[in-house]
């Protein structure tokens, strides 16, 4: 489109095309679903892209899911198009490891997965938030099945090594203690020194009836061992039918080992907005999104190519690569714009011409580490004996959390657990062991809650961010200080260059900053073509 | 067995055994699940009733989940089994209905379910909590698949007609604030008055540190609009990513508007055990474990028969009944025991000679009046519109709950909505009324919370368990003094005669009741039969 000039044609300009200029294709889509047109928003998708300049080209770096949710969209949109990727595969860090499948790490340490056919980790994302509708369009869009994921769970396991012997408590029961504990103490207070303005005495009224059934009572406010508290915290022996029936109840916690505990440390992440039921998996692995964005674009993503340089002029945009199948070959691919999604961990080691801000910024922003580990066992202990199906096990042990499979309940044969899922310091220290290493202490660790893991135990991989050739880390960290100064220099275009991905969103890891960045790096890159590159 | 005399033949006896001996069914499952012998359970079965008299028979009166969870049990231990059944299908309040299915109440109305293929509705019970491992064992046993059950659904609502001028509230704003305000008062409290013992001030500084992270406070301990609040009662605008990806926080409620709002009486119910996640439902709907257990026992169930008199002596029990095909007619049936597991509503009516206590116990359990309404809609709106995936609104309209389905998320097309699950007075007053004005005052009442009722209603059931002709109630109520005087009456032999189903347990209303309530009653009359009869 540079030698394009003149008035951009004039177009038809509804009004979600309106929305969308003005505020983005994020709020389109909001308002597109607040009208009630979300019928329409299955037609035209999440972005309006209309009347593309003939002929306009866009090159896009990364074929995860920001780079190919553009490529999609602007592909259908009439752009040419064609998409570089470092990998073999589609989806970067959207990924399921299946039996078969390889991985080597930096440092050359090769795994290979050895799991039992339909079984599989996701070392990346692994759930979708029922909020996150972007995504979830195109998985719908492509036809990626989806399935509930069992985020909360209140019979799996809170842990610490250093409460209650290190015995693992049932999430039922620390929870109900806790909320006990505070009902009980809240009441009291009120009870003995009213309440302060601007709440009235009917308020303190209704607030002990609401603690009542909220912290589970007596009629004195106490929360004491009785049918009404097992039936939350759980019984001694349950309730059930005939002579042999009669239930026994069980002993709360004291409060002061409730809060002594720090077992309180955990239990409150299931009431953030991203953890917050409803939450969805593809069936067969999050990988499947990829997978499906890989089939539908086709050959127009180049595997196996490796960016070393990014040029650009008033023109368009040169980008140069290395084939990894020709070491030491360059080769170069040119488009009028660029959308850049690789990682800024990646991307501030590739020379590239672009002006400070949005160096800078690609420079200020360090990756978390993490680490995740598949762990394989000969059976589904965790639900034959323990009664666990699916959600979360939180300890401070450095595994940090055991994560049940919410498919494949009561099937019979092999598992695969979510054996370590660690950020921080002890993703660190086990970034530094060997995969088998890894996978070892994973199992040794996991023992403390489950006695049945070195019994059971199969084999296992071990994905550490800080490894991966493709990202160097996890996800980008954001502080306050470097969004305020940089965010905006991040994600501005920078002559013919934008940069998408998780990175460049106020939703890092999630692959809906991912898909709605590139929605909206899109949209801009859009709106200068359709200017005729002069906007 | 009547026959029989003499000591009892030696058999092994394990320790299983003696637990399941001294202890009853549920007693002895949940021993081997503690001590890891799932896997023995799986061969076994969850009762033991090694050593069957050679020839002993049992009658069973009914084919809902106790009578045939008996039916099955006692076949394959070797026992001569008939069951007589009032309905012309298996599983009793085990159901689903389905279009084309016909169902006729009391009165004579009879609806025509016209729901598309593959959409369902339970009249009857909808969710398998994960504890209710012997309904669970049994869907395995006869090849049930289940799925999640979504109970919890934060982005479901809780409405009250008298609160925020009727609007719905999404529960993760409830919930958030109430929590918040909960959270702020007690660490106000505990900072102006301090603990009392045997709470020290480490135990303070601990509770507040919980308090923040429960109830997302500021650093002055305050629950206010910010980042943190938005992240759990929900943001006005959703965090994106790119330049308009700036999420815009939301404003909590005050702590009076929380607590006169009276919708604290809903979310709680999220805690009770019952209903804490994880939960299952059968694929394809409740029905399907009646309708296997009606497969698997074939002839053994003589259908359509309605038992008009039970008489019983030092022989053998027997039965007389009607076929519905022979109005008119009487026919026995004989045998050495009788499981009888017709509701108390139904059976208080049925002339059968067993003694005092028993029949006093027989006439002390009302039944609850419970109703509900499946309708039909030509798109799921509740999720393209609003984004709920299963789940359930809780309302103090005459519906009181809006249950959305856990299946076929995402799926096009028409879908079937839970739009009335009722008790108690309310339940009462739609009863009264035909089927078509229950529909149609559901359809009237939803459209309060979900104004797309109106436009996209398509056809819809309404069961009343009080018209029921099958159980003219829908499960037995009990008062704790009436179990204090009955429960062991009704549950004990008598003579040659055992009760069984979810009126005789302390499961009332759930299929675990009824199941464990079986395997109770014949691990008893096995006792007794093998002793001779005379035990």
């Amino acid at each position: 489109m540079s030698d394009r000039n003149g008035a951009p044609p004039m177009t038809r300009r509804d009004l979600l095309r309106m929305i969308g200029v003005s505020a983005g294709s994020a709020a389109m889509y909001q308002a597109m679903t607040a009208l009630g047109f979300a019928a329409e928003s299955k037609r035209n998708g999440p972005v309006d892209l209309s009347d593309a300049p003939r002929g306009a080209s866009v090159l896009i770096l990364g074929a995860g899911i920001a780079g190919m949710t553009a490529a999609y969209e602007l592909r259908n949109a009439g752009y040419r198009v064609q998409v570089l990727e470092y990998n073999a595969r589609p989806g970067g860090r959207n990924w399921s490891l299946r039996g078969g499948d390889t991985y080597t790490e930096l440092g050359g340490a090769t795994q290979q997965c050895r799991f039992d056919k339909g079984l599989y980790i996701n070392p990346g994302p692994w759930r979708l938030p029922h909020h996150h509708q972007h995504i979830l369009h195109y998985c719908r869009e492509l036809g990626v099945k989806v399935e509930p994921f069992i985020e909360l769970n209140q019979n799996a396991y809170v842990h610490s090594s250093r409460a209650f012997g290190g015995k693992p408590m049932r999430y039922r029961a620390y929870q109900s203690d806790f909320n006990g504990a505070v009902a009980e103490l809240l009441a009291k207070s009120v009870r003995e020194h009213g309440l302060d303005a601007p709440l009235t005495k009917e308020d303190g009224e209704k607030l002990l009836a609401a603690l009542q059934l909220f912290g589970a009572l007596d009629n004195d406010y106490r929360y004491v061992e009785s049918d009404g508290t097992s039936d939350r915290r759980g019984y001694l022996r349950d309730p059930g039918g005939g002579l042999s029936g009669r239930p026994q109840f069980s002993k709360p916690l004291s409060p002061g080992d409730v809060f002594r505990s720090g077992l309180w440390e955990t239990p409150w992440l299931h009431s953030v907005y991203e953890f917050q039921e409803t939450l969805f998996q593809p069936v067969g692995g999050m990988g499947r999104i990829g997978e499906a964005f890989g089939r539908e674009l086709g050959t127009i993503i180049r595997y196996r190519s490796r960016v070393t340089k990014i040029d650009q002029d008033e023109h368009g945009v040169t980008a140069y690569y290395e084939d990894a199948g020709k070491p030491g070959s360059t080769m170069k691919a040119q488009a009028d714009w660029c959308l850049c999604t690789i990682p800024l961990s990646i991307l501030s080691q590739i020379p590239m011409s672009v002006g400070k801000p949005m160096a800078d910024a690609i420079a200020a922003v360090p990756y978390a580490s993490a680490i995740k580990i598949g762990l394989q066992f000969k059976r589904r202990f965790w639900e034959e004996d323990e009664q666990i199906y699916g959600g979360i096990t939180m300890t401070d042990l450095p595994i940090q959390q055991i994560g049940y499979p919410s498919h494949g309940c009561f099937d019979r044969g092999k598992g695969v657990l979510l054996g370590a899922y660690v950020w921080g310091q002890s993703a660190f220290e086990l970034t530094a062991m060997s995969p088998e290493d890894r996978v070892r202490a994973a199992v040794r660790y996991g023992a403390q809650i489950h006695p049945q893991y070195e019994a059971e135990f199969d084999n296992g991989v071990a994905v550490a961010w800080h490894r991966s050739p493709f990202t160097m880390g996890c996800f980008g960290i954001w502080s306050d200080a470097a969004r305020e100064q940089h965010y905006d220099n991040l994600c501005a275009i920078d002559g013919r260059v934008a940069l998408a991905g998780e990175h460049a969103s106020f939703l890092p890891a999630w692959q809906e900053g991912a898909v709605t960045s590139a929605l909206d790096a899109i949209s801009r890159i859009h709106r200068r073509a359709v200017a005729g590159g002069h906007a």
